[in-house]
């Protein structure tokens, strides 16, 4: 009998590979005293310049292999080492206690570790905290000359199995060995657990005991689609997900051959299918598969790991390149997110006892608008190059809106008057997150060319919960009939006045929930690339007059169970 | 000319009187070595035991004049000085760097208050690091001699000025020469400006230089209506504010009139105006201004400042005291709303990035069913003396609603069936606070007895915004339309089902939303029973009918500014 391990499906598709174990080494240090400081210091200060030698050919590595995203990880911990203050504690630990560098490493690290740890409702300290474990692991493998487990030795295809697998892992992966990957850590809003959306791999997180369990070179199965992890299986057991693996591999065919075509229902209805892109890898990855736009364009990658704001030249240039890339495709930009769970270095925020409740986007766009209008003249400008539209985040209020729209107008008439060409069709439109702006949507309708439902925090706000807190993620529902009224409720708005509304939240890639936000009309899906062609095969086979019974019913449920069933039962393909 | 400062109206009325000013003493402390270190522990001994006994008497004098709230801030400082860890930590550093009793209490406090302060999104330390704070002023003025500012010296009526009222503070003065309140610091949601509400005094915060202004003895004119100071006023001024302070005087004498009435509309509909109380002080408030009932007993008094849960029986015996207090009149009992900004020692809560949409109210309590079961029976034994309602606070959806009465008619079958004599009338609603909810309100009516909606919540999630958050603060809108009509829906689906709705959040006792919710059909408004009589006699003054223009067009404004102007224009009472 083989072992079954239960965890969290983070990455589709099943794999079926031998383990490659990825376990910590040991790093343990005692306090020790030394005679020579000197030597301590100069062995720190080498341990200080390998590190770095070593972290800038990952950081490289990894910008080829996956994208700035990862490489800003790894940056932030070459910062952290290129901070004089750091190694001058460190020093002055060896010169004041006379112990030795490993010494000064650790009671520094720990001391500072103390302190991030504690802010564990700071995702900024949290990370920085993140970096300084790596960095302190780093400096010690080479005071201890032990060698750090190293995911760039993997010369065969094989599952990765790891306690935890760091940002800094991911981006030393050859990627044509990697099969699948298995962690014992990790829940569904872990950091990892959102980067391995983008894998392509199957993954499977949060099982607890995978490294306890699974030994070098056993065989196994990962079923990323379920989230089961089979130690040893069977001859049959092995057979079973052959067949599985097969079945998955051809509904990814079936997907492909729609790549290139427009989602159009069975009953002629056309759908906009767009992606979410935050980076140009994945406006690479929304072009091959075959995105009708781009729904949500994150402007905040340009700010990431930057210590000061981007200029307006270098944002310019960068919108360019999405709006040109696109073709005539429409790209809606989102002016700055920033506050919330992303903080920004150069966006000094305030501490805040909620800050899904706090200073952010809009918020900020419009008490900072030396922020707020560099942006949007870059965005005017790359305008000409394609078809772009802009929305605000997080409006509240109409006054809010009005006061944006006015700094937009302000900017656009300056430009023109110094003769800078501009297009003269750009759509401007806010994302719909507050549930106070649904309640009001018929009063803003007139005033936008579209909404974007972002169906993550309006939820979150709905039902008061914060999705990523585990206590109460199981109020987090996106298919709950309170949702449906109130994105129904939008949508019919704006089509009272002529408007579309587009969705930007995962809800849109949810095969489940396609089916209603189809029926009640909405007119563009907005999701990570990855989910494009399914939704795009589930559109073409519906019929968005026959759905109107099932919207009804979903309307009038009582609870998301109720929906899910619902739609279970009214649409055979979603049967599981 | 006199000088005027602008702050924060705190608390009503006007006052006219001299300053007493309440400012720092010296208590700066230099590093000194000792060569007698068991003299300076004998030192630092004797500041914890003449610490202790003037809190002592401090506490005791809060209780008798302020009540438990008052006394409960002096208990944290007693418990801080009773706790051997920090006198140990005091001592050590003494014997350990043979430093003076003022240095190793200075250093020791700077130690935890720095870790303290940096927590200034968790409550439960901030309120230690303010104990601490006083704490160790408190040890200071002990070893160096120095008298701490005195307000029990005040022995003629004057206006206190400070930069800050501490709880140790207010729970010091004596009443009968407090004519009023002036602080530097404080907003809208300081601990002190939300106690001073119920004062009863004119109270402006926030002036910022009000102690750099002001000296001992000028003449003061307090406006606690509309937030202003006048220092040294012409006699003109005087004269202008005694007419005003007449005019309100006249005013409360007015609402005074209305005390033992009903509260009946000029058009012969009868509301309901109750009390939000938290202890027997409010419910001796409650009965004195005349409220109809007790629309919220805030059950969480009996959890406070507790190292361990209160038991059944101290549970039944303080419900039986608000239950029998009120006679006939209905009180409806909200179970324990922990979480949020409301922790508590003996029910250990996560860290929680975003507390308000976090683990908090019924959702501990369906977690933690071994604190539910307790409360409701205790609930269920009081509901014999006189006329009881439960409800449920923080419900989202209809599971946690079932989950929950599941619970309270298991506990109600058990003690019946025990032969415990029980009402057979006990209404069982819940709080609506939650927009999903209002989404929902239809599918919840015919479930409940009643709503009573919590407005504070419910704004703050319907606009995604903190309203203790000074950056955000502008976006918490009562009076906005998307408030109104998520009232309206909640309204409109209870009464379809002929069940009644209550509000106890601010919006139920402001004036300005008052003429709104009658014509929306509130049934029930329960607010501090400082705002009963003036509510009354404004619904007195009021038709329904004729108010129904008025709402319809709140509805259908597009701001909260609309609003306000369209009540101020159609009710001539709340021109200002």
């Amino acid at each position: 009998m083989s072992l079954l391990l239960n965890g969290l499906a983070a990455s589709n598709g099943i794999a079926i590979a031998p383990a490659y174990l990825l376990v910590g080494s040991d790093l343990s240090v005692q306090k020790q005293h030394t005679n020579d400081k000197d030597h301590e210091v100069t062995r720190l200060h080498d341990s200080f310049a390998f590190s770095r030698q070593e972290l800038r050919r990952i950081r490289d590595q990894a910008h080829e292999r996956l994208g700035q995203r990862a490489a800003t990880v790894v940056d932030t911990q070459l910062a952290m080492l290129g901070d004089p203050a750091l190694f001058a504690m460190m020093r002055q630990k060896i010169m004041q206690s006379g112990v030795t560098a490993e010494w000064a490493v650790k009671r520094t690290a720990d001391h500072y570790l103390t302190i991030f740890e504690k802010q564990n409702d700071n995702d900024y300290l949290q990370a920085r905290g993140t970096a300084m474990r790596d960095v302190t692991k780093r400096l010690l493998s080479h005071l201890l000359a032990v060698e750090l487990p190293d995911p760039q030795k993997l010369d065969h295809r094989a599952i990765i199995v790891a306690q935890n697998i760091t940002p800094t892992d991911t981006a030393q992966f050859d990627r044509r060995y990697v099969a699948g990957l298995v962690t014992d850590t990790g829940g569904r809003t872990s950091h990892f657990t959102i980067m391995s959306r983008t894998l392509s791999l199957p993954v499977v997180v949060g099982t607890k005991t995978a490294t306890a369990e699974i030994k070098n070179g056993d065989l196994l199965i990962v079923d990323g689609i379920h989230g089961k992890v089979l130690v040893r299986p069977t001859e049959d057991e092995v057979e079973r997900y052959r067949l599985l693996a097969g079945k998955f591999a051809r509904e990814q065919e079936a997907w492909g051959a729609v790549r290139n075509q427009q989602t159009i229902s069975a009953d002629g209805r056309h759908f906009e299918v767009a992606a979410n892109v935050g980076t140009l890898a994945d406006l690479e990855d929304a072009r091959k598969n075959g995105a009708e736009g781009i729904g949500l364009l994150r402007t905040e990658f340009l700010y990431m790991n930057q210590s000061r704001l981007p200029s307006e030249e270098e944002q310019f240039r960068a919108y360019k390149q999405f709006v040109a890339g696109m073709n005539e495709k429409q790209v809606v930009a989102r002016t700055l997110d920033v506050g919330g769970d992303k903080r920004l270095g150069m966006v000094p925020l305030p501490a805040e006892a909620n800050p899904y409740l706090g200073f952010r986007a809009i918020r900020v766009g419009l008490a900072r608008p030396e922020i707020l209008r560099p942006q949007l003249r870059a965005l005017l400008r790359a305008s000409v190059y394609g078809r772009l539209a802009i929305m605000f985040p997080m409006v509240a209020t109409l006054e809010e809106f009005h006061r944006a729209r006015a700094i937009l107008e302000e900017e656009r008439t300056r430009l023109s008057t110094a003769g800078v060409p501009l297009a003269q069709d750009i759509e401007l439109g806010m994302m719909l997150e507050i549930p106070a702006v649904a309640m009001m949507a018929d009063v803003f309708a007139p005033e936008v060319d579209f909404f974007s439902i972002g169906s993550n925090d309006l939820v979150q706000y709905l039902f008061a919960a914060d999705r990523g807190n585990p206590q109460v993620a199981y109020l987090y529902q996106e298919l709950h009939p309170a949702v449906l009224r109130t994105v129904k409720r939008v949508i019919d708005a704006a089509h009272a006045e002529g408007k579309w509304v587009g969705m930007c939240g995962e809800m849109a890639g949810n095969p489940l929930a396609a089916p209603l936000l189809m029926g009640m009309g909405l007119d563009e899906f907005s999701m990570s690339s990855n989910r494009i062609l399914q939704i795009r095969s589930l559109i073409k086979k519906l019929n968005t007059r026959q759905l109107q019974p099932l919207v009804h019913r979903a309307l009038n449920a009582r609870s998301a169970t109720e929906v899910t069933d619902l739609v279970r039962s009214a649409v055979q393909d979603l049967a599981d």
